[in-house]
């Protein structure tokens, strides 16, 4: 199968994802709001956690699952921390809410954290992360996944999701480090676009109920995804999921564990999400020029080391969102022909303009 | 070879070696605070980070490359954070103080940070992210390695350590769940103890230069450690020990990148170690029984859940450590025998009396 791609600009993007939340009923500011951000997904890059998630989300407001006029509020607040009841709203707002208060209270404090019960799925972690930076502060994110890919260590009952963290530290002239990683081997999300894509899966990012090499999308849910480490050190990664999980779910009395909603089969159910972000003030431990200089002296460091023989290049954490960044700002975001005809569908069904009025294949 | 143990009690453990620390030139509160730390971790099971480690110690201590008498004091404070200049202390004395700080910031501010420079290695991570526990609050601990093991993720140079992270959550009637790993397949912790028995690693601990596996711990120093994932999603492994590095090393002005002193090889250079302790209070959360009443709900949900065949029980993070306490508290600590005749050798030249006197084999 051909994975022919269209480009569009990030503003007719974001257009679109606006028309289709407004006519989803969403108020306006907030159409805006999720709509900016899922399209800052796709221009960074994070192909599984923009525009491709609107069917789904369209799916769940239409069948209820998501409150379109939610009242997100503090509902326990101290001076470094508050946590968030999202009223079930669209994540993005919730977490965008989430960010913003971090941002004023690590100002404050020197630290913040802030988490949330009631959000939805927010998109990519980095999103969040990233928000702090422009206020010279680093940021961490951290959530619990929509449904349960993986079992305990030495389990075989699905009892806790990829749960991602993200972390971004500003540097002064060199791009900001950007950490966005599930703790899986693969993201379910990777998944999902090899099944789009009729593309089969490396082994290694799934295993069956047996332990056994599972490679074809398609049957996703006869298995489960590796957590990060495989079989022989996946116990971290485990250990690692386990612990964002009561980070992000637990503390928030949000779901974790048997809890947890899976959000590709149940359309409806509150999933009761729940994510923190967390901001450190670079003022409170001295100099933020001093911080940003040797964070820049690090990251030339490592990119300009002795590369192992076939190795073109080496990458920092961010570098790749970075690259897609700037390229997608000036060529347009691409986006996937059957992602595209999904797209058509959601536009017939809203009775808004389509993205793109004609595919042309370069 | 054999690999026989001889099990001492935790009291003549910490005695041993708070005499030893005295004779080192520690004041009597600090020697005490060292050895209670050390003796700790042997308790727990952490057999790479506690009395283990004594040689080394005392080996820098006497090269001037500890400060006996350091004087550990805040350089940058905030109502939530605290940099701390450990004045080339002990680390488990800088990161006890640490700890200490972030609880009483935590109780005000419901979250806190306390990062530390010119530090030194302080024991296993885990001893650190606990401390909260005790009053209700989660712990988090995050720390430079005092040695590069690890290049950029398609690197040869050896640019990052092993940066552990440590995350402790309380439970009502369950033990707490306590996460402690090293970013890498393996801790260099491991490579050490298995070159003093005598032993080969598994493939995948480390490779050499070229990306072949390399198994003889004794050829440690011409390959590097694998990054958690390793050749697979090994960069996700080298990305966490890199925002470990920024959080523990770069925030706090402490050594991170070529700056990290390997300790291995030097015993006299200041080695600028940078750690940091963070806490955030339940109670800031909401009610904090609750909070621990749904983390014995998900323990028991994972270790109950079904399991792979051939696996005859599943282990949450900190069972290990906890069985170990349980188990070392009544029986004793095993001290394995070529330990102890490094232990004797201490003893000798600090004209100490040695950890046993005579021993017996069971």
């Amino acid at each position: 199968m051909t994975d022919q791609n269209t480009r569009v600009s990030f503003e007719r993007l974001r257009g679109f994802i606006e028309t289709a939340m407004l006519e989803l009923g969403l108020p306006p500011a907030d159409a805006r709001g999720v709509a900016e951000l899922m399209a800052q997904a796709d221009l960074q890059g994070s192909e599984g956690h923009g525009v491709f998630r609107l069917p789904q989300y369209a799916r769940r407001i239409k069948a209820g699952g998501v409150n379109t006029k939610p009242d997100i509020r503090i509902i326990e607040e101290r001076a470094g921390t508050a946590l968030l009841d999202g009223d079930n709203g669209m994540g993005h707002l919730v977490m965008k809410r989430a960010a913003e208060i971090a941002i004023e209270k690590a100002r404050a404090c020197g630290v913040a954290w802030v988490g949330s019960r009631f959000s939805n799925h927010a998109g990519p972690a980095s999103l969040y992360a990233r928000m702090p930076l422009a206020h010279d502060m680093i940021g961490l994110y951290f959530a619990v996944g929509n449904a349960n890919h993986l079992p305990a260590w030495g389990g075989i009952d699905m009892l806790v999701s990829t749960n991602p963290v993200a972390a971004a530290f500003p540097a002064r002239n060199e791009p900001p480090v950007v950490l966005d990683m599930a703790t899986t081997v693969a993201a379910y999300g990777k998944v999902k676009t090899k099944a789009q894509r009729g593309e089969t899966m490396p082994e290694g990012w799934m295993v069956d109920r047996d332990g056994k090499p599972l490679t074809d999308p398609n049957r996703s849910d006869e298995g489960f995804l590796l957590p990060l480490g495989g079989m022989e050190a996946g116990y971290k990664g485990f250990g690692l999921a386990l612990v964002i999980g009561l980070l992000a779910g637990t503390l928030n009395g949000a779901a974790m564990g048997k809890e947890v909603v899976d959000f590709n089969k149940d359309s409806s159910s509150v999933t009761n999400t729940g994510q923190a972000v967390m901001a450190i003030d670079l003022s409170a431990f001295g100099a933020v020029d001093a911080f940003k200089a040797r964070v820049d002296v690090l990251a030339r460091d490592l990119r300009g080391s002795r590369r192992m023989s076939g190795v073109g290049k080496i990458s920092l954490p961010g570098d790749n969102s970075h690259a897609a960044r700037v390229r997608n700002a000036r060529e347009g975001i691409p986006v996937a022909d059957a992602l595209l005809r999904e797209l058509d569908k959601i536009a017939g069904e809203l009775g808004i303009a389509k993205l793109v009025q004609e595919i042309s294949h370069a």
